[in-house]
């Protein structure tokens, strides 16, 4: 911790700085972002004694500043030879020659990224000459949505599947007034990509909904606090807004006193925050108002807030989590799975061109494990978004480590048409979409809860930045960065690497099998419940028997989920044989005694992956006592007393889904341990 | 309704009185309980005629009046030759004979239930003569406690478990201030029996608490509105409250300064409230504060509460509901059934002459099913009340017709030595005990949520008096005060009988299935949640496998339960051909396929009472429909949209209940009807 604010400073904390505090470095280019740029290197300068004259060590330029120092030019000159493209507004290109550094910015903000680049890179920065690298990222639009409420809801909170303490924004229906403290937040997010945040829960409620109008000072000032760091504003927006707080009779979409009431309070936003980002809508979904209503549809819905905003440059931002939340479980042709593409493939090409359809990564609801949702390859006239959930709602609420880089990435390499084809990522990209993720933040002083759970956040930005990238690099960026005051940084990157590169799949292993998900327990969604949701008109059930386990989406006896594929994985999860294992269950209703590819059992395999996955809690806790004395100690005894109750946890749910499958299946464990 | 208050006036209404209101009736006897008869009576007359002068159709007397009337005279003389024994405080002798029907009360409340047996008689009071008969409760403490809040309680609300509103008691922290309202629950409470109210929650909060000291005079005010129906009011008190608020660094029962808190505070309870009944305490269990934090036992703690009590004549009711709710579902040797009797038998003979220790009905909690709690046969020495609960929090909660009287009549006839022996209300009567019900009251307009759930609590108040009592009788009692003003009575009677006679066993026949309990959805416990319990730290599971079900209790080869018994039962539940069908589940684990006595297989019995049970709710809703046009029509309009509530839900559990059946054992139903 920092004495500063008595709050972590995560990816940031000033050893991180050393590089470029002690070299001598130059700041060439104006406006607020390169203030922030020049503040950074003083702040870094005057704790590690680098210059402020020449001869530089570093040149942190605006490409378009003139004149250049003659290294700079040459670098700029070598990136044009090398073809690398315009550099765009936030990207930079950066070269070492003749002993300086080089990094020139096509605008403000890339100066911002790229000045976060050379400290990741550290002492690497001012080694060897290397030619000119073109960083730019993969997407614009690359935001973290906070379901943080503002008055505190009487079930979810404060903060909606928040896990970290309150919001940073809103305490007890007022702004929480600590400016600074989101301050920091906007220069961690500068540091690992995010150029967006939403302030409020997609879920808007009463108070919430007034953000929009007379509370919008207050969102006004949120948005003064992060400019300085190129984060701008969304607002999660009611529908229904023209009705409450508007005063109208109606919200109909194609009614022009609702038109004009969204273009007025469109224009005071714009008025107020003129870098206003944009609007984040959940309609007609989980109870929430929407076109429906009026007998419109998503696009007019959606199209008719575009409007409002195009004029100012602003995107709405469409959540395609839209399915019936009343389903009857006795129902088994309605498929959840299904809902989202059936209600926005036809809807393809309507949309105008500032809607942005933000699509969930699964098709069900950040399980994890669940495949692509078939809709990201299915609007090819449509901005997509991918919505990835960074707080863990159904991975650990930050209780357990669950370093999700490796599951976002997966997905993001997912090529829907197969090998030919493009992935996700560079769907996204084509499309001119980005990429979105809940945020895991909070008050609480390790800003994420669970101390590793900052990872995730740092990795979604970096991820959101390239998608390509590894996230086993990625994680490791962040521990030099986090832990860059470490005495024995070599031992602890190890270790969290075992901690933590795997975590993922050994929370995949002690919770629900084989991608059938949904075996939480109600409500809150922490720990266990087999049958939680199984008779629940939420959709989502597993259909367990005394004979098998799964759902059946097949084409040829199931929902026809498969069919929302395009080939080749149409044919691949259709195919008992070769869909693969970790989603069998949830394309297929298998017996008990059906042979996985890997060779086993599934119920063999349910009882082997729920022991192994506690067998790897275990170890990991093992490994982080032996961190005592490497890392700071408040920090050690927050992950160890963390991992107590993940151990906890994970031997319950081993414990009652084995249970559960042996008490169905009779079928007893062929290593004969004990299942209670 | 009446327009009086806007609330329906119950088992009083102004018509229920005509017999005696159009009478010439003498009330002789001094005192406010008197007044109270004598301003009946007056209200009576005004609305139909009577008189107040001779000759005399009605002489309602306390016994100890002189002069009687010669009619009273002769009626006096007549019982004692009849040797009715002493006639008691709350007990009357009613004869009629010449002409006069005379009723000879052995103190004030006597008088009081004198009045309103007349009023119950109607007609019937004034028609052929009749010799002497003795009328006196079967014991002195018949209480209703409300398990209301002062403060709305996060989780549990105004009223824990209830299901009518409000709390007619309090609101939002304070006294409601409606004390006309209290009245009139105090007069229907002496119409049928009841003579003590507990006016706050077991579960003591910190508010709640304050009862007991600063806030004593809004207890006061409700004991003031209750007195002149003959209901004394008991204050549910925290153990820890010589702590908080007492602000002492103990509350060990054997501190001399805790002992002298609470004399104080009791004193100060009989300054204000003379007639105070005494403290109900739930201590150490589910969390709540007791004695053995400081390393005593339940005799120590009800002991000192009973020594501060005792000058005043107050009793302590001190609940046998201790268990341990942090059980592991893993752990089949721990048995929450045990619990009541294991701790408090090895403490009979212990306790105070005033503890009377409040146990419930059955081992567990309240289930449709269960069998009579052990510990009520095994504490000889000791003061019992039996505990039933009015409110229907496992029972359909007020939207579910279930009429209680029959399953409690049960309880009351149970005789645990076998039938020679007692019956529970013997063993209750002649230990000086009594009956306590968890009220069902709240201020819904109709008291109880459901207008039929009123027939539950005049059954409870008129089960306490006369445990013995046919409930049929009874309920046919509260029909014809009830619906005294109706135009079609006797087919409204049939109708009636014919919904809710039966609507605990088809209650049910739909929910859990032969008495092995818990497969309600947990927290809220309304609806099906067949595993809801089954891996929970409650206590509460039913073991179901893909083979069999139910709670392996007996001696031979489980918990140990059944030794918990006497002779014969002790051998009839350890018994597997012995053990009665209904609690087949309770007392034993199963196959799928084991023949019932009554011939079926378990699992078919399972599809059997659920396809039945919904469909005789379908029959009394249907029933129900009939009657429109006789009852009043907002009373049909209330009811009728419970009962599709009603079916609503009953068919959710059939469906559940026969689902997991069908996928646990694989066996369809013999009669091919569909499950889904």
């Amino acid at each position: 911790m920092t004495a500063r604010q008595g709050v972590h400073p995560a990816w940031l904390p000033p050893e991180a700085f050393r590089a470029i505090g002690s070299r001598r470095t130059i700041v060439l280019g104006d406006g607020p972002l390169a203030g922030t740029v020049r503040d950074e290197v003083a702040e870094a300068r005057a704790r590690y004694g680098g210059a402020g004259g020449p001869p530089y060590d570093l040149v942190l330029a605006l490409a378009a500043t003139r004149p250049l120092p003659a290294a700079a030019e040459a670098v700029l000159a070598e990136s044009a030879r090398r073809s690398g493209g315009p550099i765009g507004d936030e990207g930079f290109v950066l070269a070492r020659r003749d002993g300086v550094t080089v990094l020139l910015a096509g605008g403000p903000a890339g100066l911002l990224y790229g000045l976060f680049h050379v400290v990741r890179l550290g002492e690497r920065a001012f080694g060897a000459a290397f030619p000119a690298e073109h960083h730019r990222p993969a997407t614009r639009l690359r935001v973290l949505d906070h379901w943080d409420n503002v008055d505190v809801h009487p079930v979810m909170g404060q903060v909606e599947r928040g896990y970290a303490g309150g919001s940073i924004f809103w305490r007890d229906g007022a702004p929480r007034g600590d400016l600074a403290r989101v301050r920091a937040y906007g220069r961690l997010l500068a540091a690992c990509g995010v150029n967006a945040v939403t302030v409020n829960n997609v879920n808007v409620h009463a108070t919430e909904a007034r953000l929009l109008t007379e509370r919008l000072g207050d969102v006004a000032a949120i948005a003064d606090t992060l400019r300085p760091y190129g984060v701008r504003v969304h607002l999660a927006v009611g529908f229904s807004s023209p009705v409450d707080p508007g005063g109208l009779p109606t919200a109909d979409p194609l009614d022009d006193d609702v038109r004009e009431w969204w273009a007025g309070a469109t224009e005071r936003v714009y008025g107020m925050i003129p870098d206003f980002g944009g609007y984040l809508v959940k309609a007609d979904s989980e109870g929430r108002p929407g076109p429906f209503a009026y007998g419109r549809g998503h696009a007019e819905g959606a199209n008719m807030l575009a409007e409002a905003l195009e004029p100012f440059g602003g995107v709405v931002r469409w959540r395609a989590f839209v399915y019936d939340h009343r389903q009857d479980w006795r129902d088994r042709s309605t498929d959840r799975a299904r809902a989202a593409y059936d209600h926005f493939v036809p809807l393809d090409g309507r949309f105008r061109d500032n809607v942005i359809l933000q699509v969930k990564h699964g098709p069900m609801d950040f399980q994890a494990r669940e495949p692509v949702s078939p809709l990201i390859a299915a609007m090819p006239a449509t901005r997509l978004a991918v919505e990835f959930q960074v707080t863990q709602e159904y991975t650990g609420q930050q209780r357990h480590v669950c370093h999700l880089a490796p599951m976002w990435s997966e997905v993001l390499g997912f090529r829907p048409s197969g090998p030919g084809g493009p992935d996700v990522a560079g769907i996204v990209a084509g499309a001119d979409g980005g990429l979105a993720g809940v945020s895991n933040v909070g008050d609480d002083a390790y800003w994420t809860g669970h101390p590793l759970a900052q990872a995730n956040l740092y990795a979604f930005g970096r991820l959101a930045w390239a998608p390509g990238a590894d996230p086993g690099a990625i994680l490791d960026e962040w521990i030099g960065l986090t832990f860059a005051a470490a005495g024995d940084l070599e031992r602890l990157r190890r270790t969290l690497h075992a901690i933590m590169d795997g975590s993922w799949r050994t929370y995949e292993r002690y919770t629900a099998p084989l991608g059938v998900g949904f075996m939480v327990s109600p409500g809150h969604h922490y720990g266990p419940h087999v049958d939680g949701y199984e008779y629940s008109p939420w959709g989502t059930y597993h259909h367990a028997d005394r004979d098998g386990v799964g759902v059946d989406r097949t084409r040829a006896t199931g929902t026809g989920f498969t069919g929302q594929y395009p080939p080749p994985w149409s044919e691949v999860y259709e195919s008992l044989e070769r869909c693969p294992d970790e989603l069998l269950l949830f394309f297929h209703h298998v017996p008990y005694g059906h042979v996985l590819r890997g060779g086993s059992t599934v119920v063999q395999h349910i009882y082997d992956t729920h022991f192994a996955g506690v067998e790897e809690v275990a170890a990991a806790r093992s490994r982080w006592e032996g961190l005592a004395g490497v890392v700071d100690p408040d920090l050690h005894a927050r992950v160890t007393a963390l991992f107590d109750e993940q151990f906890r946890c994970a031997t319950e749910w081993r414990d009652q889904v084995n249970a559960y499958f042996f008490r169905k299946s009779g079928v007893p464990d062929a290593r004969g341990r004990p299942i209670p």
